[in-house]
């Protein structure tokens, strides 16, 4: 690595492929443990994947972290949910004072977790704990105009890198991104119809719970906009056109810790589609990134299948928050247990197979 | 609970069902908090459940716990496994040293690891930790008699039921069991084909890794053994026949665990079907279960379904051990913690549903 200078797009890093060197080694390494060879399945590669990361074969979890990432929208306002807009500063003063799920369930799993005002519509008078990166009170209705100009989104893509580079240098080396933001499955939608080149009905979900009425208007909405805002360049157009401003600094965040060389955990259906556009951007941030669970957003099983990814868990969830991620570490963990504590046979004494 | 007689079954003391009292209050406590209803998904559904075992809205795990029993079989000698009986005392031996993937795994989910001596052929010079209950220096050769007497099969679910009320009476409220013995997924298949009902081709896996040959012969040597035992009575009178120890003694752990008001984390094939066996004996002790994965093992998934069981893993683990429940106890943790730490939407100020 060391030499070869870092590329870049729109003057953002962009990360590298995985470095292949060692995988022989890790792949003796695992097979040599006292059980029969690929029978900790995931967990194998899992154990895999990390060394491959950190260029060993003794992957570590250091200080893991959870950046949640909070954001109005402006189509809120078409009503397309089934909560109002103010709820997005209400839950995140509740992230503040500790009492929502990804607050429980970060301290469960043991995770360091932050919230960023990436552009939330109403201020919270609470500093302890809230990184001020906001880039505005909402993004632009995109059933009318661009949710942002490109600038904007490319300057998100820099703060939400620059939030990740600050926990890579407090030596985090496996991170989620969880978001918060009323109406956001609807730029999640979006985002998906355009960069997976998919009919919108197939990318479109109840969200917080919409009804049936409410899913055919959901629907409607979502497909005048798409034909409204038809010529767009890049993948950083297609952002700034649907996108928050949670999604753009979780595109920018990706990207960051892959080039700082993290596992990254991926959650639910605003976190997969901030990926989509990282991905196409740089193709090279999947090697960095495991699939922490399928939602029941309608929606993200067709987008993870985009990704020819096997989400590691299927619990039901369509919260958001990060909390698919969170609930995740643990199997990371216990790939890295088993890697670095399991005895070899021949360490052990054990027979193997007798074929 | 108090002043209703336990009722037994041949001596063992059997399970309740659930008393659903609190159910609803329950639900009211999951439903209140700062989220959509249901978004939390299988972790809901794990909080009410361990909610009504322990009859609390505020359900707790302390001192969680995996009881590991071993056991040689006497089916090994018809070269139905890929591995030699030896392994069985040498991987015992593993565990003991702390080396084998149980150990990283319970370490790292934070679990009380217990090695029961269930039966296991070859002596092993170790006390530390060894808890020596055996019922024999390995079970008789099922292909030509039965695998135990009626009798000792209920010896092993005693002692096996002993072994638990001594973990609840160090205060375990969770606990999982696993299991080593060469050869046992001969003994879960057969107890599998006749319990469920099943032909034994649908049954019958490559175990620690049989190729196709091996396969075809742990096929033939089962399906002659399955014709050999016709006439057989009850459940007990199964597990004797094809049972091993190991598998004995987790029938009356998985009683005991029930009857004690533990959660219980069902691993993987081999626990599977002693839980069939206890499940013939005591229905309601299934109310006490959560099914931690669906192992890679053929024949584990359709014993899934007999119980009509959804596994929370799907790892494609196929080590048993425990390595699964193991897994899964991160999760209960999770539910646990969402229900004691979440904010109300009351408590919390947050706006609830829009219509």
């Amino acid at each position: 690595m060391k030499g070869i200078p870092m590329s870049t797009n729109n003057g953002i890093p962009m990360p590298r492929a995985l470095d292949r060197a060692i995988e022989g080694e890790l792949r003796r390494i695992i097979d040599t443990k006292t059980k029969p060879p690929g029978s900790l399945g995931r967990l194998e590669d899992i154990a895999l994947q990390m060394g491959l990361i950190q260029r060993t074969a003794k992957p570590r979890i250091e200080r893991p972290a959870m950046i949640v990432f909070a954001g109005d929208h402006g189509i809120a306002k078409e009503g397309v949910s089934s909560y109002p807009q103010e709820v997005t500063a209400q839950m995140v003063a509740n992230f503040l004072a500790g009492g929502a799920a990804i607050n429980a369930l970060s301290r469960s799993v043991g995770m360091t977790l932050e919230v960023v005002d990436a552009g939330v519509a109403t201020p919270i008078p609470i500093d302890h704990g809230y990184e001020r990166l906001s880039l505005g009170l909402g993004t632009r209705n995109f059933a009318h105009e661009r949710a942002m100009s490109r600038e904007t989104a490319l300057e998100g893509i820099a703060r939400g890198g620059a939030r990740v580079r600050h926990h890579a240098s407090l030596g985090t080396n496996v991170i989620g991104f969880g978001e918060m933001g009323i109406a956001n499955t609807s730029a999640a939608a979006c985002l998906m119809s355009r960069l997976c080149d998919l009919p919108i009905d197939e990318c479109v979900g109840r969200g917080t719970g919409l009804d049936e009425r409410g899913l055919a208007h959901k629907r409607e909405v979502l497909s005048k906009a798409l034909a409204l805002h038809r010529d767009e360049g890049d993948a950083i157009d297609t952002l700034a056109t649907f996108g928050g401003f949670e999604i753009a600094m979780m595109t920018g965040a990706y990207l960051a810790a892959a080039c700082a060389g993290m596992t990254i955990l991926v959650d639910g259906f605003i976190a997969t589609s901030a990926l989509l556009v990282a991905s196409k951007m740089a193709p090279d941030v999947l090697d960095y990134c495991v699939f922490a669970h399928a939602s029941n957003e309608t929606g993200h099983r067709r987008m993870l299948a985009h990704f020819g990814a096997a989400p590691l868990l299927q619990l039901e969830l369509r919260l958001g928050e990060g909390t698919g991620a969170a609930l995740a570490l643990p199997i990371l963990r216990a790939a890295v247990a088993f890697v670095d504590e399991m005895a070899s046979f021949e360490s052990a004494g054990v027979s193997n197979k007798a074929d």
